[in-house]
């Protein structure tokens, strides 16, 4: 039950149509000279919430029973998930509580709570978050969303892939970045059934390696939690779902650092108009330094989101 | 010969097909619910070089006949109107020369030579720019390119509605901004041939609305350069050839303040993850702020340029 298929994906497709934005695909003469090859960016800033995770987050609370939607959905996170937790019930119809940290940034709670979840505040130096989360599982008989780990998550993230081939045609390569393994998971399973000679890489902040590391030892290697502004990727290991798809599907991982971060970011604001957060540039920051030889290549690049202060984009 | 009509626009779209992007109209649901309209956004801010004035300008250099091409093109200044000429000469394997003040950007003098074009300085407070372009003339038999008040020109920038009606159908209203008019005019045209029950509306900002006060008492009213964040609709006085189509076609000119056009950048930027200029707000601050009774209709907004200095995002 766990396997997650190209027809689940195909399956999600279905239940987000004409609920997700089908983003667009961005090209730039500016960024093709830069790197060498002829980059397509799929833009999953332009998606609802600002980031990819509403596609995975919507499609699993879509496939509650009606007792789970009665009682609604539970996710913890500071990031990009809750908001998109939090939008996809309300476009249910359905509860949401949300565990985030009391210092997370005022705009985010203010999102969260704009899209009509109730969040839960804990402290994030003396709670642990999972334990508050099935708490609520238990007292409420809510449904926990994990960010990653999941097969309706994952079959969801992976109609970004879906959507990128389907106006590209077949790739050389297809970059993506690794937080827990989702959203590259998702795209590898969609390559392998619409570009099967595509090369899946997969794209890490350097502080934070434990994908390649995982990647390349053959067992999931858990690290601290890595201090990168790359936010999203501040996980600490891949998914025991995702893991075994990456192995299968996923040719390398390769890393970047904060500093080519920043210089991404404000390319896209400066060159290509377009608000990317630090993690949504991982994919693109690989290409644009030529991590990879893609030279003369068609090369899909991932850009996952595009929720960060506008203040920090001049960085 | 200086009248400009439908049969033009379509003869410029023709001269920019493969060259000039066909940019993105791009929606936005909490536009839709703060303006109380359907909102359709033609985003200029991609268009090559950064502004639709790159339509207009490679449409007027692509008519040069062989004498023209070879002593090349001439423009006076500071903005989008020179990247936009030094581009397309480049393009057309031509010479250009931009007459630009001594103190103007320097990432805008980079931008200039970077695409191949020769950088004229001047002494604003000295010198005037009109006299050295036509010393330039004179001297070199190069070709002047005016910022707006020219057939080729406004034809170009013709072309800005054509494919956004192209795209959404017949609209109820377009807004788009005025410096000079040249956009406002083309657009106007465009709209009375493929939307001809379409209200289009001129947008300025307050401190300077002589467009407004133009076509309200029925001639040109020239006033001081306007001080605005607005910096390509500083002009003094709409042109000679797009005053007669703006009053054959264009239902009123309304104006907004800098700070919504700051509120705009910023909505652009957080919420729809977009880079807009100043003046590519104009358009949009007006729907937004509800300036015209609006609600329920299908509006066409035009985002006429995207570059500002990322730094200003946050303002």
């Amino acid at each position: 039950m766990n396997q997650v298929s190209y027809a689940n994906i195909v399956a999600a497709a279905q239940a987000l149509q004409g609920v997700a934005h089908r983003t667009p695909v961005l090209r730039s003469r500016q960024a093709d000279a830069a790197s060498g090859a002829q980059l397509h960016f799929k833009c999953e800033n332009f998606q609802r919430a600002g980031a990819f995770k509403f596609r995975g987050a919507y499609h699993a609370l879509s496939r509650f029973d009606a007792t789970q939607r009665l009682r609604g959905a539970v996710a913890f996170s500071s990031g990009n998930h809750a908001q998109a937790v939090a939008l996809a019930a309300r476009l249910l119809a359905m509860p949401a509580v949300i565990v985030m940290p009391g210092d997370a940034a005022p705009a985010k709670l203010e999102a969260t709570r704009e899209y009509g979840a109730e969040v839960v505040l804990y402290d994030r130096f003396a709670e642990d978050r999972a334990a508050i989360a099935q708490r609520l599982v238990r007292e409420r008989g809510a449904t926990l969303v994990p960010p990653f780990d999941h097969p309706d998550v994952i079959a969801g993230q992976g109609t970004v892939g879906k959507e990128l081939f389907e106006e590209t045609g077949p790739l050389d390569y297809l970059f993506v970045c690794v937080g827990g393994g989702g959203l590259l998971a998702g795209c590898a399973l969609a390559a392998a059934e619409l570009s099967p000679g595509c090369k899946v890489i997969g794209v890490e902040p350097q502080a934070g390696n434990d994908a390649q590391l995982s990647l390349r030892s053959g067992a999931i290697v858990r690290i601290p939690v890595p201090q990168t502004i790359a936010d999203g990727a501040q996980t600490t290991a891949v998914g025991e779902l995702t893991f075994p798809i990456m192995q299968r599907l996923v040719s390398d991982i390769v890393t970047v650092g904060d500093a080519q971060l920043r210089a991404q970011m404000r390319f896209f604001a400066e060159r290509m108009k377009i608000v990317v957060e630090p993690t949504g540039c991982l994919a693109a920051a690989a290409v644009m330094n030529r991590v990879v030889d893609i030279r003369g290549r068609r090369v899909g690049v991932v850009v996952s989101g595009g929720n960060v202060d506008v203040a920090r984009l001049g960085g």
